[in-house]
């Protein structure tokens, strides 16, 4: 498989200020455009460096991808050191300037005259426009190889990689196909998985399939890859595969590929017609700020009550203040009341709610930190359970969160399939 | 400076399955000893690969660390590459599979036949025992250099690194000493603050300091580095350069090191005694996510309403729907009402809102995506401003909770001013 490597650039790397995730976004990216990333480099902002690094990557490949150092200020230098490396002079490119200025004019700024030298770019690379920010990319070609360098800014970078820097790769090498497909999970850890899928894992091989297990806090995303092959029709040999799959773990596969819960949960309701509220005592906003970080999900995701203090569960949620004081605030009664109260005020369809103990501190030997309460309140009844997640803050929120957007996800899928089943006749 | 470089080993890292933490964590650890790290390179489980990365690592430095490659399994050569590389045999190391098979017996299991290679050690290393896990860390002398393997788990790695790393570098090395110092900054872009510090910044290389900008949405960090002189007394010098930068952006500058806004205003509150709610539209429930985050703010932090539909606003938040309908949602009127309503309904010293189109769809001529207002209700007063953050719906909501909180945290210091004069008697 064709390589390439990888140089990331910045003192930020090396001290271990930043964490280095560029470099994974971009292995992932490119493993999936049918190249392998031979090497990272991180390196320091010193021209020599940068050279070293150059001159090391070239004699190894020919694609060399640069991240880092192309901000306006003193400290950014790779502009400069590859006007060196490939003995360039800068030249004033007059649209790259009025985009800029556009940029700055976009925010109701004026431009400031440090961010002019972003308009200087070397007369002998393809200038990689950035519709994110003010750093162009550059794309050099020298003796059959190709340097590409990209701003470090993230979402700078992810748009360069996606917009032009991969299309113009595949133009250019043609990598030999390879297909992937990712199917996501929630509610079930890899080795759980691993357990029930054995027969099935081993028996991929003999398709020519490749299975990795990628782990994140309550989700695991499963990968099949293979080289497309002429004379097979991988596409439908890895959708039979999936399906296969499926059986296996059937309530917790949500999605696929990039798909994330919030948006599986709000085109439920969206084509349910249905709309919903939130209520959270431990997840503390959270959960509201998964549903609305998804454009266009006003028109399903009403509101929500952050009630954190016990005061704000009577008052805003009429949660009696008896049932607080009897069972406590991490309870089966009070995150049902919670669901139904949300629900209630905010004249919704369905009502969520989570209660529990987020940690590290505030749990007791009966209640310890990781115990949560979810509930889901709908057209049809109350649904409600408690978790053990553990003692990480952060974790919990998350797994919280995700967890009770699988099991809306569920009630979801249900009702559709009964509503269904109903215009479709008795089976 | 005495350098290291790092070599980490794995496929996955490569492929962008698993972040490299390592390599940041050991940046700041060796940064904190003295150390400078000169590169990372990350590269794959091969034989190859890893003689090539220490060849051209040892050519640059006298200490080379390397993570991974060392579990049980078939995939794992790292031992066997450095045995190549040494001109190492393996021997038993008895005390060594002792420990192993304590370790399994701690875990109330027999040790699986697979680990006893992990005993099996190079007759020309010293080993460094991993009270953690099985696999020894290993530490080479050649040709005056240090070569240290050890395991990729990171609470394994780092287990090493402090107790047996880090303090033999030390003792055989000696580094000399480096400083580093951050500060925090919101609501300015580093262009802006390099127009405003130009003369300063250019006179820090006068006292040895480097200078570096570290942005992020809405935020730019600001690194001031140098190392330790015996003749100079460089933390004072540094901490006075950092009195001044502050001079130039005193509203920006919120905190120093990894101070995060939300703790910053946490603190302040808890030191105040005053107690918080919040009022969302199109942050959605982000920014009271950013409060609790924070294990312990449920002393300050009360409450939050997430206001997305008009309705809510009124029936919970009491803004009046005739002011909604005059005015638009997104006005002064409106976030000022919910401010104040939010404070009111939750009994607290402040509320807080956000009212504003997140985009990337919503916006008007008039009202384009990225128009956010910010209000403040206080025991004193209330504030409010209107903001063009732009159009990427992530970043707007990010943006529009860190600048609310950055005000916030003005306004809450100000408070604090304004009753120590007072105490203090007139100026």
């Amino acid at each position: 498989m064709m390589k390439a490597e990888i140089i990331s650039i910045g003192d930020e790397l090396l001290i271990g200020q930043t964490i280095n995730t560029n470099a994974a976004w971009m292995g992932e990216q490119l493993s999936l455009a049918g190249l392998s990333v031979g090497r990272v480099l991180t390196v320091a902002d010193t021209k020599e460096e940068i050279i070293h690094a150059l001159d090391s990557c070239a004699a190894r490949t020919d694609i060399i991808l640069m991240t880092g150092g192309l901000g306006p200020t003193k400290d950014d230098i790779t502009k400069y050191t590859l006007c060196t490396y490939f003995n360039s002079k800068l030249v004033m490119h007059k649209n790259i300037l009025n985009e800029i200025k556009a940029y700055f004019a976009s925010l109701g700024q004026k431009m400031p005259d440090i961010n002019h030298n972003q308009a200087m770019l070397p007369d002998n690379c393809t200038v990689l426009r950035n519709n994110m920010g003010t750093a162009s990319g550059m794309w050099f070609e020298h003796n059959g190889k190709v340097f590409v360098s990209m701003p470090g800014v993230p979402y700078e970078m992810k748009h360069l990689m996606e917009e032009r820097v991969i299309p113009k790769i595949k133009k250019k090498f043609q990598p030999g196909k390879i297909i992937h497909r990712t199917v996501q999970t929630q509610g079930i850890g890899e080795s759980r998985i691993a357990e029930k899928v054995t027969g099935w894992e081993n028996s991929l091989a003999s398709d020519g399939i490749r299975l990795a297990y990628l782990p994140a806090p309550g989700q695991v995303r499963i990968r099949l890859s293979a080289d497309a092959m002429p004379e097979k029709d991988m596409e439908t040999i890895i959708h039979q595969r999936i399906e296969e799959l499926k059986t296996f773990i059937p309530r917790h596969v949500f999605g696929m590929g990039n798909d994330v819960l919030e948006e599986v949960v709000g085109k439920l309701l969206l084509r349910q017609k249905k709309t919903i509220a939130v209520a959270e005592s431990c997840t503390g906003g959270y959960l509201s700020s998964l549903f609305t970080r998804i454009s266009g999900s006003s028109a399903y995701y009403h509101g929500g009550v952050v009630s954190y203090a016990n005061h704000i569960k009577t008052a805003l949620l009429k949660v009696p203040a008896e049932t607080i004081r009897k069972k406590g605030p991490v309870s089966k009664e009070v995150v049902e009341a919670m669901a139904l109260g949300v629900k209630a005020c905010m004249h919704t369809d369905y009502g969520i709610a989570t209660s529990g103990i987020a940690g590290p501190d505030g749990g007791t030997a009966e209640k310890p930190a990781g115990t949560i309460w979810l509930a889901i309140a709908g057209p049809t009844g109350i649904w409600s359970n408690v978790f053990s997640f553990g003692n990480a803050r952060d974790r919990n929120i998350r797994k919280a969160a995700i967890t009770l957007l699988n099991y809306l996800r569920i009630t979801l899928e249900e009702a559709e399939q009964i509503k269904y089943n109903t215009v479709a006749g008795p089976k």
